[in-house]
Formats: structure tokens, sequence, C-alpha cells
């Protein structure tokens, strides 16, 4: 099966006070889906689809929100081939939207990816990086108004848990889940994604 | 509002090969479940009615499943009081069932908490230690035909996402999130329960 699959490197963004849904929930999904079904094929990496790693300024652990602390697999520095950049929300989005550097490697990993996405409030630093003028895009209910003063041209959806105009941008936290489906079933189909969700319990 | 809370301390279970959204799912419920609702309430700790932090076997990072690494909060050795323990499922239950030091560790607990719950298949560990025995009980769907074979007079409920019979017991993965959500509700009502699920976009 190995041989057979074009494996997409994900490339999951991890920052102090990351909310953790926002990242575990997307990394669940991609580093648990499979294109053959059924809990055989996640007793190895064979029939994976993804390889999933987490990203991080430099290598040192991070502390998301709550106190839990991730060892991050790669430091910006020593990146690999990244093909979807996850990028979760969280507190700690606040001063990245604010930090010129961050906002510089995302806007460059944004020509190097093949897909981008943002989770809950991961979409105001999209936004801030300018990535986002002039799409459609979404982010936690209670930053929609925010959402909209922070790009140029940049119409905010209300009402849609996932939305892909390019790059593609979910809800609040657990919408991480439905956005990690979503890409799923456009690169590999429908049956694909439901097998994951069923696999996972996650009513879509 | 913290000296009008009795807080909860929450431990939430780590070992190799732990299933990401089995402790992820609810780590993020109880650590951001606030008695007073909003966005606002979660800037800080004050109207946190739970303590949430991870536990293993000892200080060394540990790796879950799909690589994702975390550094335990408390080592066995070091644990302070805890009031819920939970604890997930994943691969690596498997030869845990078998791990004699693992199981005593489990049932002596069993005898400290006010509260045990089982993620997925966090439950055949459970069961494996006796402390199923006579109940009634769930866990993820490809595991429910084992989890009546690892106790006396166990009774598996097959239909249900979250089982209370004394002791918790869910669904797989993705279900942890709803036992988090049941436990907020039998402590705090149902307003904390759905406001936290509000918040965090998920849909129960």
């Amino acid at each position: 099966m190995e041989g057979m699959v074009e494996r997409w490197n994900v490339g999951i963004l991890l920052f102090p006070e990351v909310e953790v849904l926002d990242f575990a929930g997307p990394f669940e999904v991609f580093s648990r889906t499979r294109l053959t079904g059924g809990i055989a094929s996640r007793l190895s990496e064979e029939a994976a689809p993804f390889s999933v790693f987490t990203l991080a300024r430099t290598a040192e652990p991070v502390r998301a929100t709550g106190g839990l602390v991730v060892v991050p697999t790669y430091a910006f520095a020593d990146l690999p081939a990244v093909d979807l950049l996850v990028v979760p929300g969280g507190l700690g989005t606040r001063p990245l939207t604010k930090d010129a550097e961050m906002l510089d490697f995302l806007r460059g990993m944004a020509t190097r990816v093949r897909r981008l996405a943002g989770v809950c409030t991961g979409s105001l630093l999209l936004a801030k990086a300018g990535l986002l003028d002039g799409r459609r895009a979404t982010t936690h209910w209670a930053s929609l108004d925010h959402l909209g003063k922070l790009g140029r041209d940049l119409t905010v959806e209300r009402d849609q848990r996932v939305v892909d105009d390019g790059i593609i941008t979910s809800g609040g936290v657990s919408a991480g889940i439905d956005m990690a489906l979503y890409v799923v079933e456009i690169l590999w189909g429908r049956e694909v994604a439901d097998e994951t969700a069923h696999y996972m319990e996650y009513r879509r």
C-alpha cells in the first residue's frame, strides 16, 4: 500500500497557549485516517495517507492552554517539506497577531504548502498575515466580528463550520475535527472520511 | 469566585500509544469549563471548577499514537490528590492489560478518588483490574465483545456514548468529550455543561 500512496506531510503549528482541541482534533484525524478501513489497518502506518507532525518556533516544550505540555516534532529551522499546514487557535494567537516574525513565517509557508488551514482563532493569524484578503473565511463564533476587521475585502461566513476559499478555515475548537475530515474527503473521498469519523465515533 | 468553588483535581493518565483525542478531549473540556459563561471567563482560572493535569508512570515524555509527545505533569510517585481519574484508551492499552503494576495502580487509585472514568478502550484496563465487575459499562465499538470477557458479571452497554454505573465509561475516542461534559453536568448542572459545549462549538 505504501508505495501506492502519495503521502501528505501535515504540519500542525504549536505556540504558547494554543487551545488543546484545536491542534489535537486535527492531529487525531490526520494521524488515524487509513485508506483501507477497519481497526486492523490502524495497527500500522501502511495505509496512512498522511504523515503528521507538530512544529514550533523552537524545539522547546510548548505549554498549551490548561497546562498541557507538548514537545514539538520540529523547530521552524529544521522543518521538512509541508503539504498541509494547520494553524490552530487559542488565547496564544492574541500576541502572535502582533508578532512580525510569526506573520512572516506564515506568509512564507503559504507560498510553499499545497494547502493552508486555520482552526478557530488561527484564522485571525492568517488574516493578519494578509492571507485571507479577498477571501471568504470563518473563525470561533466569538471572533467573527474581529476577523472581518483584520483583512482587506474579507467576507466572514457566520453559519458554516468549514469554509474553503482556497485557504480553509473552520469554526471554533471542535470544528477543527470537521475541517480535518473535510480535507480527508476532498483528497481521498467521502468514504474514507466517513470511515475515519466512524473509527473516532465522531458525528459529522 | 475562587474561594466559592470547591475545585476538583482531574488527573488524566498517559501511557505510550495512548490515543490522542481520548486524553485531549477530556483535557479540553475540564480545563475550559467555567462556572460563569462567556469568553472573558476563559481568560483566567478564577471561575474554573477543575484543575487538570496529566500523570504517567514516570516524568519522561510520553509518545502518544501518531507521534504526539506530551510531558506529563506528574509521575505516579509525585501525584497530588486526585478527585477524578480519567483513563483514556488507545493501542497502548493492549500491553497494559497484562501489566500487574499498572493494574495495581488503578485498583489503588479507585479507592482514593471520588470518581473514576474510562474513555474508549481505557475501559478494558478498568475491567482487567476488576473494577467493572458487577457493573454496566461501555467502550469503543470494536472492543465491546472483548470488554464483556474481561470482567465478572459485567454488562456491556452497546448503544450509549456514556454509561455511569458508579464508574463512568464512554464509547470510542470522541465520546470522551461527551463523558467529560456528562461529568460537568452531574457536578455543576446542565447549563454549565451546555455553555462549555457551546464555547467549544461541540454538538452534544
